[in-house]
């Protein structure tokens, strides 16, 4: 009888994606085992390429939708719908990523979460109901300011102005405005995938420990910090959210206690999210081999990436179930990680090459590699 | 019950012996299976790394000497004695190899296999009585009468007087004298192990296909094939052995020839020496795994590469023996082993490196994919 395989990796960036990764799985494994039966779920773990990987798991769309970018200029951004027709995927860096910014524009004083308000929005209009919000790899430090802004927050100053865009404004903070807020807006669930457990400020704050790869300088640092945290007071005094000690209201620049404060959020793991809406757990019941795998694999993988959870998955779902991990950089201590359901990891990589030609390879090296480890388990 | 793993790799040229890579592979099986039990059968081809891991295999001794290179300057060479104590194993190349000549110096009308001769009668006065001799790698193109040379003949013009050395002035040959030969030549058996089949002379000769790589110009592979010529008919009328027809005559710049002509010689391929002084096919006895590889492998491993004999060897010994190679080179149509024996073949490269990184890391890329293959075998 033909033995049944999952294949649940994650993308290898800027190689393939998710799907692509188990197409080029099934294709050596088939070469190996003829009679093999392949089953595809393309994971994320809610970082780049989770809107992909889930629309493909699930047979959702991709719509694309012009936005404000994070410097204020319209950015082309791309959110999905899932399959169920009612669940809307968004990754923030869509709409407002620090790949928008250069080393010369980079600055956290002014970048905004206003495209990312502005896809919620959209998500608002075609009646969804969920929204799965991945919020890593974003260019702002506004406190997610922008985003309600698009959902019709209003930002205050003690002369009643809205405040410009951008987290060196919210110092002047004095009112803030819910009159003409999104009726919808209160309807929707947003689940929150973020692994980030950083509170809004302090030294471990969104501001001292991402506000410098966003651009800020120390003094800028110091002026932000200072800023959500006047910010944090005028939400807790008058929409009745203390965010300031929340874990994870750091993440994304201050956006995780945004949309805490401005929206029905919760925040959960991303790997856990997309476990669950692609029913890897379902699809692992009968299985006989789990094949999992990401651009690169080390023992941090272990925090939060997807190889690590499908993993810890199939062990759950059945302990008989090997799990076999491909990589195309394998990297420090990665033996750690046979302490944590993974059975097997193999590297892709053919011999001495340049990262250039590895990514155009990548699924040929997939196959390859996927043949030789099908060969073993017949 | 513990499996038994027999490791029978090639060497990684410039990265590991074949024991080095036996060991390596024996620590990451080890690190999955801690009762595993390894037996190590360091391999060569007949080629490079030949008499390391003859040496390596039967715990024999390594003997440095020095000789005539093959330039006719003094070159420190080396070769092995089995761990029979009466077995001399030889690379031609440790005394006349093209390594010892440069882009300005090499010049197959002068270059010698003296020195090879000289091992050969080292090997003589320690009272061997057999000789392993690999005869790849020659900077030479002198039909091998600078081996026998060393050995006693003598190889005259019409006056007397005895040519010099090199290919070049073959063509003034009159007379081989025989006189002054060493007495305990032919008591001692030389197996030659070369995959070359090409003969002495002509379009497939030692000269026109092997003298452009030593230096000839299109005029030099004309003399030299023509010397060589003249040279096997004076062979032939006073030795009586015509050696023109014979393939592997044209090995290594016609030494092929003049081992058959004036040694007790018989050709081999060098696979097939290698594992029967190893007695390689009573180790795979009872053996439950057997791990080969090399530093590169590809479609031509299956002409005579070590991996491929060792792949043959253990299916005809026991079909339910799994054959793993691994190489630092996964290269082109490697698929095409898979109808030749081979299991499976991992690549051991971890990501995007450059060549002397890995040359360097050879042994834990080793160790760690040994691991990850043995982890599927438990």
């Amino acid at each position: 009888m033909g033995k049944t395989f999952l294949l649940a990796p994650d993308s290898f960036k800027e190689s393939m994606t998710a799907k692509e990764v188990c197409e080029a799985m099934e294709i050596g494994i088939k070469r190996a085992i003829p009679d093999a039966e392949c089953i595809h779920v393309p994971m994320a773990d809610g970082g780049e390429g989770t809107v992909q990987s889930l629309v493909d798991a699930t047979e959702g769309t991709l719509i694309k939708k012009e936005v404000t970018g994070p410097l204020g200029t319209p950015v082309m951004a791309q959110y999905g719908i899932l399959g169920d027709g009612k669940t809307g995927v968004i990754e923030m860096a869509s709409a407002s990523g620090i790949h928008y910014v250069t080393k010369e524009t980079k600055n956290p004083l002014i970048t905004t979460t206003f495209g990312t308000g502005e896809l919620i929005r959209d998500c608002l209009e075609r009646g969804i109901t969920d929204i799965i919000l991945g919020i890593g790899g974003s260019a702002t430090n506004d406190g997610g300011t922008g985003m309600a802004a698009a959902l019709g927050y209003k930002f205050l100053d003690k002369e009643g102005n809205e405040l410009s865009l951008g987290g060196g404004y919210l110092g002047e903070l004095d009112t803030i405005n819910m009159s003409e807020v999104n009726p919808q807006l209160k309807k929707i669930n947003i689940l929150v995938a973020s692994d980030v457990t950083n509170p809004l400020c302090g030294e471990h704050g969104a501001s001292a420990v991402f506000g410098p790869q966003k651009g800020a300088t120390p003094e800028m640092v110091q002026m932000l910090d200072k800023n959500l945290r006047h910010y944090s007071k005028v939400v807790k005094e008058q929409i009745g959210i203390d965010m300031i000690d929340i874990p994870g209201a750091g993440a994304a620049g201050g956006l995780g206690g945004g949309l805490l404060a401005f929206t029905n959020a919760t925040m959960k793991k991303g790997i856990e999210i997309v476990i669950e809406y692609t029913n890897l757990k379902e699809k692992l019941q009968n299985v006989d081999y789990c094949f999992t795998g990401e651009g690169g694999i080390d023992f941090q993988t272990k925090f939060g990436k997807a190889p690590y959870g499908v993993a810890q998955a199939a062990k759950s779902v059945n302990s008989d179930i090997k799990v076999i991990a491909l990589a195309g950089y394998v990297g420090q201590d990665v033996e750690a990680l046979y302490d944590e359901g993974f059975d097997a990891i193999f590297g892709i990589v053919p011999g001495a090459a340049d990262i250039d030609t590895l990514l155009v390879k990548g699924k040929e090296n997939v196959s390859r590699t996927s043949e030789s480890v099908a060969r073993l388990l017949k």
